[in-house]
């Protein structure tokens, strides 16, 4: 699906007023999820031409019907050979200088866009941004795009509820990720927004086990981490339930990894930076003397992409807006013994957090 | 799965050799499937560093078992930061200069890599390498690579003719993706190598028209196209039914398309062209008058990842040697009318091509 009409006037006026904050006279956009969020073009190959006046859309001969449907607030021209080459020069003859964002540029498409400069001014005519445009607006997601992520995180917890009878000792975390992901199209999701995480026994220990032939035991944690693509938007989120009658040890890691997610969304707040809500979560794990087992960060933004800006970690100085969408979602990892991670998606609001994936977070035994 | 331990010492000693032969003393490898492919070490963050003597794999604290466990030929360091910035402060500690591939490595990236090298070195230390080194070895399959391959092809036509029986008028484009998705999991996958392409009734003219709601029409091509990913490595293949009873114009149109993919692999042999496989495929469409409906170029190497060099094209003048594995995928794109594309996977041998994807692509009329 395209985006809305309506919301994207405001979002080249943004894009538009932060160039002008930063006296960059013309971006080139070349970062896919950057060219969908400001024109609504979704194909794979794009470069967009943009100054204060003018702005056109560069792609190739595979979406010539595609990007007339889909692009809007720009005027679209199908290149010959490189698009990247093309919207350099187009660039040149409209503007003294061009910035684009380093962090999505190659350096072999900076030699790209540079041949296509003359000669005298090749060197010094692309710029790069010092910190991300694009994608430092795309942080503050608007009405349309709010609405859209509350419905792709609604589907996953409809998900995780339908999964969870499923889930039974002997069956393989292929298996269940099979049939999450086959719930999940029929539900409508575009796909997956990462490759489904189900990590079973001492599997669970592994911060980033993919699914595997490896059964579901008798007894023993079982941590699914997964998300749906839904109009482009993705979704996010992280359940631990057990199998079998659990002992004393893991159950107090999970009331101590149960506290701390809940302690790192008490701290979402409008001003609160991402180190403050990263230590909040970490505090009480620091606490419970499982600090250590707590080896990655609380949480990152998400939007069109699975992990974008802000980053939820220990020292980040970004501090929160109504708008961010962010993942709150500490984990503790003993390896060879067990792990338990839990994660919500998180709307910034004026007045706090709003959870989009309400979904049950208690203790479950299966 | 991790590479099978057998064929690593030969992709180091192939490394290394293609190091000395374009005297770079040093190399920081970085894109995961280069280091995947040379180290077996599948985790999301990496940087090896290696010279002729050592290697050294940068990663962070979440992979701290599973670099353990997979990785062969290369030391293991867990990076307190940032594993670039480290590979980098090492690789200064060992060479006089370091290369990297420009084409996988962000303006940004370098700046990092950049900052880690002391004042006066700073500016020269590292050099782009002038075509890729690690990708350019990787376009040709080691016998491992060539049965991995070819089983994850083989899943590919199962897949096919599984989901032949059920494409009906009025199911969705979407239904039959899921299915399609459900079965390749169901089969071992570890999910698709990238978005479904199910594109029916004019969709079809979309050469990439990824699965939507739209029903199957009564009357009309349906593309499929999809891939799966077993053991790491990617699938790719293309077929396309009619629905209901065809006119002539389809019909002859199918015809066309079909020779001239036979055309394509039958030009597949050690020494031949890139751009010669392209055009004895696209001589073919261009003699039945559809020449400027086939928008795109012949195929691409397939591996480990899903689009790889050699890229088989008009113009390119790489000449293929047995191992490489292209895909072979002509197709024409009438506007609001209907498109046709029938791709193989073929694999280079000593005497020609072998189809690794050997499904029916006659006429096939539901």
């Amino acid at each position: 699906m395209r985006n809305p009409e309506s919301s994207e006037p405001s979002r080249w006026k943004a894009a538009r007023a932060a160039m002008a904050a930063r006296g960059a006279e013309a971006l080139l956009i070349t970062h896919l999820p950057d060219v969908r969020w400001l024109c609504g073009f979704t194909g794979s190959n794009a470069a967009l031409a943009v100054t204060a006046k003018k702005a056109v859309l560069f792609t190739d001969g595979r979406y010539t019907a595609q990007a007339r449907e889909e692009t809007r607030g720009a005027r679209v021209t199908i290149a010959k050979k490189s698009a990247l080459k093309e919207a350099s020069a187009l660039l040149e003859s409209m503007a003294g200088r061009a910035w684009f964002d380093p962090e999505h540029t190659t350096v072999a498409d900076l030699e790209t866009m540079r041949s296509a400069i003359s000669g005298p001014r090749r060197r010094g005519f692309f710029a790069a941004l010092e910190s991300p445009l694009i994608s430092a607006l795309r942080q503050v997601k608007d009405a349309t795009e709010l609405a859209l992520m509350a419905e792709a995180a609604q589907l996953g917890c409809s998900l995780f509820e339908e999964i969870l009878p499923r889930m039974e000792s002997g069956v393989t975390e292929m298996a269940v990720a099979a049939q999450l992901e086959f719930l999940a199209r029929g539900l409508g999701a575009e796909g997956m927004s990462f490759e489904t995480i189900v990590a079973s026994g001492s599997r669970s220990a592994l911060p980033h086990g993919r699914a595997t032939q490896a059964k579901l035991p008798r007894k023993g944690f079982v941590t699914l981490d997964f998300g749906v693509m839904l109009n482009g938007y993705c979704s996010d989120m992280t359940r631990t339930v057990h199998l079998g009658r659990a002992g004393r040890e893991e159950r107090s890691a999970y009331d101590a990894v149960l506290a701390a997610q809940e302690a790192g969304v008490d701290a979402v707040k409008p001003g609160a930076t991402c180190g403050e809500v990263d230590e909040a979560a970490r505090s009480v794990l620091r606490r419970a003397g499982l600090a250590k087992y707590f080896t990655h960060s609380t949480g990152h933004g998400v939007g069109l992409e699975i992990h974008e800006q802000p980053r939820v970690a220990a020292g980040q100085e970004t501090r929160l807006e109504p708008g961010m969408t962010i993942t709150i979602e500490p984990g503790v990892y003993l390896p060879g013994k067990f792990g338990i991670r839990i994660e919500d998606m998180v709307a910034v609001t004026e007045t706090g957090g709003k959870v989009l994936t309400p979904v049950t977070k208690g203790w479950i035994e299966l």
